[in-house]
């Protein structure tokens, strides 16, 4: 195990915020990985901070050389996101409270032995078991055949090992620690996005942001989409659990989903041959677009917000998949540019968007751990500030048909 | 290279045997890999025992990363499996007899370069090589579309690495060795299925027993198929060996075996443009389910027969692949819960199992080297007395077409 | 690292050349592998050579594993290839000329991360950058459907890690290095087609020898078919800049090429929406089937030549991508024996060769860095007087419809 003695730190001003420590654990230009690793604040001379970070590479079954990268900040949150499956959150734990969910698929999975073409392109289905998984950037839903090629579920980002991986820690108190990734999907003639994900959260609180930025480094006008596919079981996710966000519409995904719409903000408790129920939803979303989504426990006094601006990312969906225990009880929130439709009807409804070659945007949301009912309630009143006493539209047919 | 100094022993009372040590060789959950690593009776003070385990990781082409296990018995067997190709086994020698056989594909492929699904779901054929494949657990046979999914060749469990691998081992004499894997077939609301292998073996002795344990760990019914896919080539199969078992009922798998029927027990030395011809046999077995294959060279002095139980596995498959040596001259004597056609057959025909939720299946076979006249003879009269005198039937019709 | 003395080195009398030292980088059999490693002609005590030789194993992205072997000449040609991809070679330099080009993907990908058949076999595409790909053996044209099998764009070989890698350096002066690759496209009853690489360079000389062995390990025929993808962008490609080659018959791939059959010698620079023109073309050659292509930038002051020969490969493709920079500027000099249309194609028009059981067929090319005006015009005149005055037959109509 190296430690931060053998690891290549750096004292830098990075542009747009303060001075601050960067510390390479993988750069496939410069040949640099560090493996199993770890620091803390305390070997980084940060007085006052308290926190740790950690790489472990996995061994054993499917999981063979994937690798993960642990932030554990006592008193505030503990991350775990893996630079191998695109950058994606494990798992969140702070305050006795678990963000994600128990899959069948209990391994992180190394792509090398993913077939996302697999089963009619379902082959993400043997990898899926993250809090947060970017589906994208590429394409984004569900599978389908477009011009004979098949465009398989949720893309390939959650399946693309990150090329560069930057820890980069601030100077000045609270510390925040930054962890970076690159991800490319690069396809001769075809593809040229090139993805830095970062995952920032100052020690001792209990959110973090996710910010993201998107670049088509082709010559060429490139199609985008994303959904944020953020997913939360138990202890939050339990009969009686509600969702909360300001709507416009909403609408079901599909037939099968029409019998949930009236219950859209309740949750059922483990229900065999529920399978899932998703719902499109359009937030609203106040003047400079910012908006919140959120799951809040039965009693109300913990819970989860997602902070997102409707300008980057202007729809919700939400997945409801409150089946047995084993086979996965777990709900999605997850906003988008995009709903999770192929890409053949994502394009007909004219939500597909495009990048301009060089072109960059940005995605940023901030996942907030409610610790007490005080919290669950100021954030179902930042919710009902932004609802502003309009009706929530039900629409009851599905926009689509798959 | 670790020893056993530098592996975590544990002496522990498994339930159902012997006090037992038990050394982790892998663990998912627990981050334990022991990469190359060996141990022996000597080190491990065993009076009176006398054989070496060892695990080696392989390198070069598409076995990199592939790790073999290989236990070593002088005057007993020397049996060599993958757990990163599904515990199977890869060769077993002794008494100057070869497990095995030669396939075109000589290396240990790791299932990283194996893309299942090439070839229309064949992809399977560039990494078979074993003695003995596990062809299962969640589908077994040829390929086929069912419901519009694509059902590849002989089912995943062959080409999953192991994430769990123990290695048990009596304290008492025979100072009996267990190898012991944990095979996850996982997928996100598809599949739950858990195995954990078995590879038991007494040193000194010339037998082996595979003992699985199949669970469906989902909360919906599951189907399984399982055929254990036992290969044996040159120095037992050649001109004039014979195959034997009890049948009751043998016909041919399609059309082209129809002309070998009548010959059924016959092989063929290697006969280019032979390819394979394979049968359906109903096995006879005694009161307990108990009944027994074998293979025997042209002189009769030298043997295998593998038993099982006809509870856990009603199926016989006999596939004479005796084509020429280059193009792996080979015959699978395979018991199984199914024949070898595709998803759709074995489904229509009511031979596909279902697993309720929670419950678990076991299946045991032994195999024995039968090494001079007198043990080919015992089981020749087993097997004949299992027959007990009634006529083996013949069906000149396949009873399906592909 | 491993230096030299931690490798095995061993004199030895190769049959058909000079006394020479072998080195061990990779070996399936023996199971070597010295990863990261270098040595160089001081360490080696050849007095008066001057080269170094280095193996790294990169880190990163979907680059993760993938080997890389830098053979460098000062005043001579620094050479990249990779083991892991087909001991393809990725780079050349020499007299400040780079033999290569800027493909979107940048990684050296390793093949447990592309899945061939993805994107109706395009999944080649998600790896290629190299200077020079082999095409083959058993299929090497664009992705196609024959008797319902999927052949993938340009075959296997690309993506099939050498199962052994050798150094041999000749005792003698000049201290000739021959870097050996062993690939297997081995496939149980479909192919076991086994191909020993050669790259072999003097050090100190600014050209290079590709030589390939290719046996049928099969008992049966096996069809093979083989491009040498050769490919150049910046700097020699440019606006102005000229393929040369003798030709007896030159005809557009298909319809879009029509277009460009009269200026088939030119090329332009980068063009937003040019995409790619393909011809094909049968060279002439001497009378022991030598044969010279070329291409030289607009001041006909640098260039490269390929020398190959028509009894072994007696067709050339010329592939014109002259599209933007990001999109992939580079042009393809493609000896071969084959076009790239798919296999049906190939075969209806009789370009598909076989290998008899265990026969063999070699290939040879030597690649020439023309650093001046007088080596790019001795390289015009040997095409010139291979062309003989004879007309170059214009075909305007393309022989096959994709």
């Amino acid at each position: 195990m190296k430690t931060l003695t053998a690891v290549s730190v750096a004292i830098s001003l990075i542009s747009g915020y303060a001075s601050a420590q960067t510390i390479v654990l993988t750069d496939s230009e410069k040949g640099i990985e560090q493996g199993n690793w770890q620091t803390d604040s305390h070997k980084l001379k940060l007085a006052g901070a308290d926190f740790s970070l950690r790489q472990q590479v996995l061994h054993g079954g499917k999981q063979e050389g994937s690798k993960v990268i642990t932030l554990t900040s006592p008193g505030g949150l503990t991350i775990a996101l893996s630079p191998t499956r695109g950058m994606d959150i494990l798992h969140v734990n702070g305050a006795g409270v678990r963000l994600g969910w128990d899959s069948p698929v209990d391994e992180v999975v190394n792509p090398a032995y993913i077939n996302l073409e697999s089963r009619n392109g379902l082959g993400w289905l043997d990898g899926f078991n993250e809090m947060m998984v970017r589906c994208g950037f590429a394409w984004t839903g569900h599978p389908g055949v477009e011009d004979g090629t098949l465009y398989t579920l949720h893309g390939r980002a959650g399946n693309t090992p990150a090329s560069k991986v930057l820890v980069e820690i601030d100077e000045k108190a609270p510390h925040t620690v930054r962890i970076r990734g690159l991800l490319k999907e690069n396809t001769f003639k075809k593809s040229n996005l090139e993805t830095w994900t970062e995952l920032r959260y100052a020690p001792g609180s209990t959110s973090f942001t996710i910010e993201d930025s998107l670049t088509n480094r082709a010559d060429y006008p490139r199609d985008y989409q994303i959904i944020y596919h953020s997913n939360f079981g138990k202890p939050l996710l339990e009969e009686g659990a509600r969702f909360n966000a300001p709507i416009k519409e909403i609408s079901p995904f599909n037939d099968y989903a029409r019998a949930g719409l009236k219950n859209w903000s309740q949750y059922q408790g483990p229900t065999k041959g529920f399978d899932e129920m998703v719902f499109n939803i359009v937030p609203y979303a106040d003047a400079e677009g910012k908006t919140l989504a959120m799951l809040s426990n039965r009693l109300g006094d913990r819970g989860v917000s997602i902070g997102f601006n409707t300008h980057q990312l202007p729809l919700l969906t939400l997945w409801k998949n409150t089946d047995t225990e084993r086979q996965g009880y777990v709900t999605g929130i997850e906003p988008g540019t995009n709903y999770a439709y192929p890409v053949n009807i994502e394009r007909e409804q004219g939500r597909i968007k495009q990048l301009q070659p060089g072109q960059s945007t940005r995605f940023a949301l901030t996942y907030t751990l409610l610790q007490n009912a005080q919290q669950v309630k100021q954030a179902e009143e930042r919710v009902k500030a932004l609802q502003g006493g309009r009706d929530v539209k039900l629409v009851a047919q599905p926009i689509a048909v798959e």
